[in-house]
């Protein structure tokens, strides 16, 4: 999507060397950034410390970084390492895995003089497919918003953190719809919420804003408020990304979207989730088998934001010695799920509905699944 | 409750003159300073920078800013003009009204001359009355979470914003329950929402920490989450103070209350409401019925802590030209509150339950709020 009114991506091949580049999101929205990744560790880092975050652009930086450590060294053990070395950067976000599992069976078998090129290729078409797919997204998600759009001759849409281009390689998932929307003349407004602990919502909102699309941030605590309004200021659907998305339609996603999904159904407004394939993890039967991220007491003690220069600062808001708990993502049971928008159309949040769109996955899913649904 | 070991409360007679002190909360967490309230002005520009907040709080500053008014001119006109003034600092907390109607009633109909010693009485029958009705709160709440403590040797209470004894004169509303379990040698420990935008969860954690009471400060987005676990993490009960309560029982309260009074019934929690007689409106209706604020877009956009030098700072987190919406309060509806806990005692959220508390209100109570509870 368009920067400064130039159209582009979150990571792309440096022009010299083998090397990516990627835009640094931890200093958005303040600062536009470029980092270049040449290394493994480079890729590890820009994964574990959320440079790169959103769990289609993790998948493609690590299918990258899969690709820098060939570049070094390109035996079994190398190979091994490296996909030891990018597994262990984030635990929930199952893109990573997908990615990872593929750059092994497509590297695995062959001679280790032949991985590097190939790594580089595979790396790339991960990259340009998570785009492509992204933009079906979009495509099908404009399908649910048109008649909703109809309906008011506006269309209001609230979103948490960010699912946008930012996180994946470009048009994003959750706001592919909204850019849709935006492209066919559609007045679509955003309710953005700032996503606490770590404000992923600047990014939502410092990416609408270089697009012209038109959006509000509001502090997580008002989605309830705002979604029980009806009328003039009524939100006509919640769209969300996922960083996983279990067999049977449970989808693990930033901590907070579950409490807009209970807002969403106590108030009849649609509640989508819109992921690609690869962030459904058929092999897991259902949310509560995900495994959610603890992360770190200072990304709630610290804030981090500018100074009336617009120089990095940050401030302490909550004393070192407060006990405090971070966990980073938690799970929306199915039954909270209006539909899934996924590159191949729309499906129920079930185990039925997603083999409806990928039957080639039945083999992979546990029968627990099913009984999940049925249970439900 | 304790400061550094010693009882104190939110406000108090200045020692010398005719003033008083209170705690700036705006400096809390992380400096404990005292201000002196000297005139009108001061009391209302105490109330509206939030140095004092808290419903209960509110009113009993509200009360004094009338005395200290009278103290300088005490004529008809002086009179009417502190009560407005007062009046348009905060318009959703119903206590503020409440103290203004009381000091009103007990003074308009006396010669000005005698009016300056009876509105010092008046307001400091306000206090104390509020800190005694605290403390049967705490005693009736401790009643409800007895049970709860005893069946799993421990007791885990969350709550929103900040309720406790900062909010009120003395002890607290939400918290008074708590403090009475402590008190009572209950193994409990409190989950501390952040309460974005303004962070009034770190007050909570203040309070609880100098008085000894075990707890640990989460982002809002985590309190789902939470709430969704069972088993030795389980949480027993949410408890939160309110602003203002129609006469139904719907439960104006701090923004984002509501997303936890959904997740609370989602997994079977129960949730309480903690406050006084002062905060229940039984001239309005329902929750709908009650204006909500909206605040400063900077109280979102720019974020107060302190740097490694415990100095006061600021950063702006969100770029001053990025539009915002700030509402300060949601409506919690009667269906999802379990209990009302007031100084009287316990009581259904609805007309009924509160009639059965304070028949003298009959009155005052508009036909449609029985009529709003049988539609729920």
């Amino acid at each position: 999507m368009n920067v400064n009114g130039t159209p582009t991506r979150t990571l792309w091949p440096a022009r010299t060397g083998r090397a990516v580049e990627i835009i640094d999101q931890t200093a958005l929205p303040h600062a536009l950034r470029t980092l270049r990744l040449s290394t493994l560790e480079d890729a590890a880092h820009a994964i574990r410390s959320m440079q790169v975050r959103g769990a289609p652009l993790i998948g493609a930086t690590a299918a990258y970084g899969v690709a820098l450590a060939l570049a070094a060294r390109a035996d079994d053990a190398a190979l091994a390492a490296a996909l030891a070395t990018l597994a262990a950067t984030r635990p929930t976000a199952v893109n990573l895995h997908w990615a990872l599992a593929r750059m092994q069976v497509a590297l695995a078998p062959r001679p280790p003089a032949e991985r590097a090129d190939l790594a580089w290729r595979e790396a790339a078409a991960i990259a340009d497919e998570d785009a492509a797919q992204c933009r079906h997204i979009g495509e099908h998600g404009l399908a649910l918003l048109r008649p909703l759009a109809e309906r008011r001759g506006r269309l209001d849409v609230m979103t948490h953190c960010n699912a946008g281009w930012l996180a994946t390689v470009d048009h994003g998932t959750a706001l592919a719809p909204v850019y849709a929307a935006f492209e066919a003349g559609i007045d679509v407004h955003v309710w953005v919420s700032e996503t606490r602990p770590r404000n992923q919502g600047l990014l939502t909102a410092w990416e609408l804003k270089q697009h012209g699309v038109p959006h509000t941030l509001i502090a997580d605590n008002a989605a309830g408020l705002l979604l029980a309004r009806g009328g003039a200021n009524a939100i006509d659907a919640v769209i969300v990304g996922a960083d996983r998305i279990a067999a049977n339609g449970d989808v693990a996603n930033k901590v907070g979207t579950y409490l807009k999904a209970l807002a969403a159904r106590e108030s009849g407004v649609p509640f989508y989730v819109a992921a690609p394939r690869s962030t459904v993890d058929f092999a897991c039967a259902s949310g509560t088998a995900i495994p959610i991220e603890e992360r770190a007491g200072d990304e709630l003690r610290v804030v981090h934001g500018c100074d009336a220069a617009l120089a990095p600062v940050q401030v302490r808001q909550i004393p070192a010695d407060e006990a405090v708990a971070n966990p980073a993502f938690d799970v929306t049971p199915a039954r909270l799920v209006s539909a899934l928008i996924t590159e191949r159309g729309l499906c129920a949040a079930s185990a039925d509905g997603l083999l409806g769109l990928y039957p080639e996955a039945r083999s992979e899913m546990p029968a627990q699944a099913h009984r999940e649904n049925a249970r439900a």
